[in-house]
């Protein structure tokens, strides 16, 4: 039998753990560890919406950074090179797309939900958990407004998750940590709703192409993760 | 039957002309017609790579832009905002990736090929566009280096290619324009080698999520087209 | 008798081709060809003027870029150096002054034209031939609003062109292409109108200074060119 | 009796947390809290030094900044704004002179050490926590450089801790918090050595100038709270 | 007896000149001259004040550079590095906060005083020297409007003037030249009002820390070279 | 007989001051007054030339920026938008130019010269102040390398010197104040040799083109003025 590098099954997920409302400030807030992955995620409302966004309706937008000592490498930061980080402009469409599939835009009316999802450590998967925790940072955020009376129910069409997988050794393996990341020969992230449904799907071939098969085995791997994940979001929210 | 907007089969590619050789200095260049999308693709070989490569390889790197006006609205350049795109970085790491996937780097010794996209006019797919068309200025380039004496034979081991599908009206079409592009609720992009296996793969669930079998299905449909853009390719490339 | 490197007599331009309507968004559009030298251009429109412009008053601005391999070798982009290249930045100006000389502003009314000129491949002359590019598609752009029933009728004073003259090796020669601008001692730019009148001149010495003589010559030598190039735009326009 | 906003006494500190080696990949890390201010401070080793030191001399720097979501408000990335914020400037100038001071930089030998200080949550006094807790994380790494054997012995010449505190209402107070600080008429902070001495020292008049004998008051309060920040830092760094 | 550097006392200031109204378009300026320091100083009166200032209210700020050739060696100007060199953020933020303290911003109403602080040739004390000059022409500026019949009456609280102390070869000495400061082993900055009262105060160890004693007697010894500087400034404004 | 703003006759200078050694640390400088228009020139010697400029060859480059209240409004810093004035930068490298025309490059060895042409008061003509003041800085430091032995002689080819000529109603006139410039229908600058060559020339209609006969009167104009600013060269450089 295969062994992980840290001992896991090949269809078994790091231990996710979501500590609720880490940030005094922010309308919402969760701290999302998954293995040694560690991202801070807040939720902050504003009361207008930018020029693009129809009349009467609302927008969900995030941003993504990794501090400068997430990594086994201090990296510089953004400002000291005056441009954003190419993979994190990258990442950070993926999240607000991933979160703007939750929301009815209609029933969130003309506000800004801006999700902040800051590494403080990353060791793989840090935009799949980017999306799990913004998720639920968001939907505390959407809470307080329904408790606030701002909001008459919540405006949530579903909740979604992410979670990667990819080709180790021609294993197929879920939920990769960073030393398997780099040695993946394909990586494949899914974004899923709750009723099981693809919102993003990136795969991409590192060593060498993936067959259409393989490809359909990496995302129904995706898709049993994301249900257990699922449920770890779900404890977080209460229910 | 379902009719689309130019007539076409819901899997038929629009017409694709590539003109070989447009820029008269760069070491290979073609200008790609996808319908009214047009990209301007040249490679430019240099004799050095950067730092963070291995000693005695090659590399290989892309770019991205569109002109001001190459959409129905005129666009600010990026040197006005002072930043990049966006988007752009995304696509072009993406263009990066597949190229880099179909080169043999130690083949290619210690030199960089860049690939400069410019999008002279777009009307959907240029990021599909950028990759097919890009191929072949590479392979151009390629082609002098072999003519010229610098390599002894080319150092491809595949070629690649790349086209988009989508569900438009909850029909599957391959191919999008704008028009279908902006109306789609999904929208999903493979890059494949000229043995079918995939390189990239990107789906994006804009008004809804997709199924697994709809995202199946999307692949299939993109496999078809991307094996006719491959004989475009090989045509152009003369073999 | 003097052979110049293509074997062009001291007085003749190079071929110049427009071709039009290049673009299909564009309200106006060109692409001219002289020589090697191509540089796409094309004219927008906007119901809108930047501040500094009069109540009920028009504007006309350009934009100058080079694409990264335009020229013999590959430069960087100017985003990649978060400046606009200077050189750029002078030439967009004169390509900007050149075309409002020639636009009636109150006629033009509260709309803003904006002309890009892109260069696609680079051969000397690369403003001269923006200027007279630039025209032409500034010209079909006002075209379009006099058919769209926007403006009663064309709001233009005048047509302005562009051509370079220089001294290479002692001799003073028209339209130098590239190689020749590179050996010159003396390169000098005029822009004139269709009745002859200057509306920029810019000359410089690099090699060596040139004698008031050389200097009035060298403006009838771009004189004589100026008026063969306005003969090829009017064509262009239809007559 | 003058009741503080939280019930303090005027000298009293805030409870300080100092959670030591928070991060998994840093040389030295903790978590300080000082109140509801959160502070993250890693400290990175790297092997080599910037230009303006001398041969043999290591050197200290430090970076400052504060999480979008750290405040009532949420604030724009720097990045964003392409500039990094003039106060993170002056603050992160103030810590990495502070730490230097600390150092034996022939001692250190050509290394530099990086800390990293980012406000994760803040109330008030978050320069004086970064340096508090920036000493701890650069302490830390400095310990692991002696136990890894790079280092004979600590090359500490002294430790530094600084505090701040203000006149509110006419009442001098120790360790403001934000909304002391919001209402505070002169605000000053001191960082000293374990000695006792001061190595930075400024003060504001917000609303008010302040006397030489305030100022001497206002800095004698400093000394007695950074005696008391100064043995939970010897706490953390056990002994 | 202790010589300095250019024979000056203990505490002694250079010779201190202010040229009043030295630009003849600003509304208030001054060339402010503190032995081999000058600095420009500009006051300009804009009829709107930033979002962040209450109704009814006016609003004071600096801006300080350095041009590039006032050192001893040439400095690239902040434009060339996209960036606001750190040393100058943090004193013109100074700079600012020492000039707002002398005004009545409701008695200024909605208006915007900037005062730009331009070092031509600095030699020690240039944040100093700009608080003084600065305050200089804004006063003269704020003369101005006064005599416009713009303000009934001077908007001012108080004056402020600055300047500097140090300890050289454990040696307390006022205003410090560059080459002393070079030396020194601490260096301390205070700006005070008309009534003697701290505004600012700024003090750093370089070289060692200093005692709570010594920081009181670099204090006493700035209160003595206000009072001297104030005379001064009292002068250039008539009275 | 027309009278000017200022009385002058059509063709008479401003008067014109040349103050030399204004700067105390750079090797040349002066400050320059052309009526009211004030531009420091400081010129810098650095013992290296950038990578383009041939083995055994100098360098001479030049800088050329407007203090913020140098013009009748206060116009931000070029940092505070973080793009550099493309009007600067157009007249910069003209300055550049003029300058490296009077070098002979193999003479002056492997060295920089940088020329910082800064605006402390601009009435009009700030460009050619900036080369006759210019070359008087450069030639300053050139005097100390011979003087220092760095230089067995002068590596002067020979002196430049700038003037503008406009149309104003109609009128040619001679170096145009700021009130003249505004209302000028032609602008034409031209920098000179001591031999009475043309460097540079740049002539713009700015309400109307103008005729060849015009330019040639301007030149004229311009050349009879050169002359005037030479004796005042010569008479700064000591003969």
């Amino acid at each position: 039998m295969i062994t992980r590098i840290d001992g896991r099954a090949l269809d078994e997920l790091r231990p996710i753990e979501i500590i609720p409302n880490i940030n005094k400030f922010a309308e919402g807030s969760c701290l999302i560890r998954c293995g040694n992955t560690h991202v801070l995620c807040t939720a902050s409302v504003e009361e207008r919406t930018p020029p693009h966004v129809g009349e009467g309706e609302g927008w969900v937008t995030a941003e993504y950074s990794m501090l400068p000592r997430a990594n086994r490498e201090r990296s510089k930061r953004d400002i000291a090179k005056l441009k954003l980080s190419p993979r994190s402009a990258e990442i950070q469409r993926l999240i607000g797309r991933a979160l703007r599939a939750a929301v009815d835009m209609k029933a969130l009316g003309e506000r800004t939900i801006t999700v902040d999802c800051d590494v403080l450590q990353g060791d793989g998967g840090t935009r799949t958990a980017s999306v799990t925790g913004g998720f639920v940072a968001m939907s505390y955020a959407l809470h307080k407004l329904v408790e606030d009376g701002v909001l008459a129910s919540m405006p949530l069409k579903t909740c979604v998750a992410a979670i990667s997988a990819g080709i180790v050794d021609n294993e197929l393996m879920l939920d990769l940590c960073y030393e398997e990341d780099s040695a993946a020969m394909v990586d494949l992230n899914c974004v899923m709703t709750g009723e099981g449904e693809l919102i993003e799907l990136q795969g991409t071939g590192e060593g060498r192409g993936f067959t259409i098969d393989e490809q359909r085995r990496l995302v129904d791997l995706c898709a049993k993760g994301i249900k257990e994940v699922q449920e770890i979001q779900r404890a977080a929210l209460g229910g």
